[in-house]
């Protein structure tokens, strides 16, 4: 079986995207606001928008997407606490429709109604909700303010309601940024990397894992930078005295397999565990087109784990195995 | 001829540090102020002060670095105006009287006052005196309010007097953050590698090389994730419609290779062309220690290009050739 564990709902139904639009135009006239938060989507309309999904499925070679919300769309910072509540719950509602119209395609990943300068734990009572609709796990936003970083970082005790929940839920938490309110950070080539690498940095600094032990973090697009730099990290976390990062990090930070060439997939696979790489594409649409030095999309990136040398066995730790232990909840899911 | 184009003067003579101690201290307190920006630092101590980097060319085989103040240290964040100007000038002073007491070492670049908020266009009196000083380029730092990420992204026109002065004077820029003062960016960790990756992205949406042909940007640390996520930016690229990254960027962005594992080295050698690659080691201090997975310091990068499966001429641009036409200045000073 193969995992893609990094999907976002990047299809949505135009009535969502409507609805989204009349919501943060009422902030401004409250004449805009929509008159109703039923969408009236049918599921025959959720399942077609999720065709182009299933044809790459069935094209590439995977079996089931974790799948979110489409992450750029979480946009935290965006309106108030309540207008992002109201969205999260929405967003996180279709997802839960989808994936129980297609359980053996999806299995659902929620979002967090963070908002910038307010407590995390404020995002308590969705992501209960969120356990017992089913959902595997959330998508936890390490810069509610979309670029200008103006809440603590991961390792203060700011976050620390919401682990302790997290972690009683056994709900993973893949370290994923929204879109970029700063013109300086391109989303998708700039502030999605970056959020990654400074997850990965702030974890590094602090003992988080001490206190939640069964925590556990995915960090997306292959952890930014932070493979291609592991000389350094390894290095900076010797002089500052911290355990190995294999002792220190790896039992609770994992990272995906969307990096889209087969040089940067080389180079992870050199360094990260085997044990730590969940494989993921990124479907739909974060980078798109065909690469023209292969001749296949940058994002199938099955293709670049197919060729890394390592053993069927390992192979299937990536596609599968690491999936179910990092997701506790899919596993019990995919056993019901 | 072995060159390191990045090397930050950190072993400064406690004078400076006092110095600048006093001088942030007399924001606070006008009592406190320095009576004097005579630091009385004699031409013998400043020989002394880098024996440790003089002792690390003859050890690790390179024979000039490209020297500049603490990265760090800049911080044009931190006081005035007119402080930071004051403190700009100080520290290039100091590289400038250490560059023509060892000019066989040491090749001069320059930091300038940036501050957050005011235009770039201030740091052009600096950018002169640098260029009659004979400095061969200057540290831009693309995020002078450190972390927060205030100011425009570097293709926009705010920039523009500035890279005209630059233009004029063939002076390269290394594009190199500072400290951070957001507590969710550890600097080297974080803050270096994020600025590194925020700015070639903002190179990369742009198309600043049609208005500046002949300027040169020099991405340290390895260009951060670039090298990483190489298939990213090609497909980000094309998606935008841009020309291939070759063309659009590859003529005036280059990379040093300050990336410290042998992994991470051969992940950039794959992607980016010999052309592009400059040998640096960011010494003293950005990672201290030695790595235990092989014996050496992590930041001893010649072991690491000596390894690539290139030939002794690619090395030999990597090593020298690129350095001489990526800093023309540079190339003029060693011709002398």
């Amino acid at each position: 079986m193969i995992i893609d564990i990094h999907g976002h709902y990047t299809t949505e139904p135009q009535p969502l995207l409507a609805f989204r639009d009349k919501q943060l135009a009422g902030l401004a006239d409250a004449m805009r606001k929509p008159a109703t938060s039923e969408l009236g989507i049918t599921d025959e309309q959720l399942v077609q928008s999720v065709q182009p999904q299933l044809k790459l499925q069935k094209e590439r070679g995977s079996d089931l997407t974790i799948f979110s919300p489409r992450a750029a769309g979480m946009a935290h910072h965006v309106g108030t606490e309540a207008t992002g509540s109201e969205w999260s719950r929405m967003s996180n509602d279709l997802i839960h429709r989808i994936c129980a119209l297609l359980p053996t395609n999806f299995a659902p990943v929620g979002q967090l109604p963070q908002h910038p300068g307010v407590p995390p734990k404020n995002c308590i009572p969705e992501l209960e909700r969120l356990a017992k609709l089913g959902f595997v796990g959330v998508n936890l936003n390490p810069d509610p303010a979309g670029g200008y970083w103006t809440d603590p970082p991961l390792t203060d005790k700011w976050w620390y309601p919401l682990y302790e929940k997290l972690a009683e839920l056994e709900m993973t938490a893949m370290i994923h940024v929204t879109s970029s309110c700063n013109p300086v950070f391109h989303y998708t080539g700039a502030h999605y990397i970056n959020g990654d690498t400074t997850a990965f940095m702030q974890l590094l600094q602090g003992n988080l894992f001490k206190d939640f032990p069964t925590l556990k973090f995915v960090i997306p697009h292959g952890g930014g930078a932070v493979p291609f730099h592991w000389g350094r990290y390894r290095g900076l976390a010797q002089e500052m005295k911290k355990p190995l990062l294999k002792d220190h990090l790896l039992n609770n930070v994992f990272f995906d397999t969307c990096v889209y060439h087969q040089p940067g997939i080389d180079c992870m696979a050199k360094v990260i565990p085997v044990d730590n790489i969940l494989f993921a594409s990124e479907l739909l649409g974060a980078v798109k087109g065909v690469d023209p030095e292969t001749g296949h999309n940058y994002d199938d990136t099955k293709r670049y784990i197919d060729k890394l040398p390592l053993s069927s066995a390992d192979k299937a730790k990536i596609f599968e195995g690491n999936a179910r232990r990092v997701y506790p909840r899919l596993d019990k899911r995919l056993k019901k």
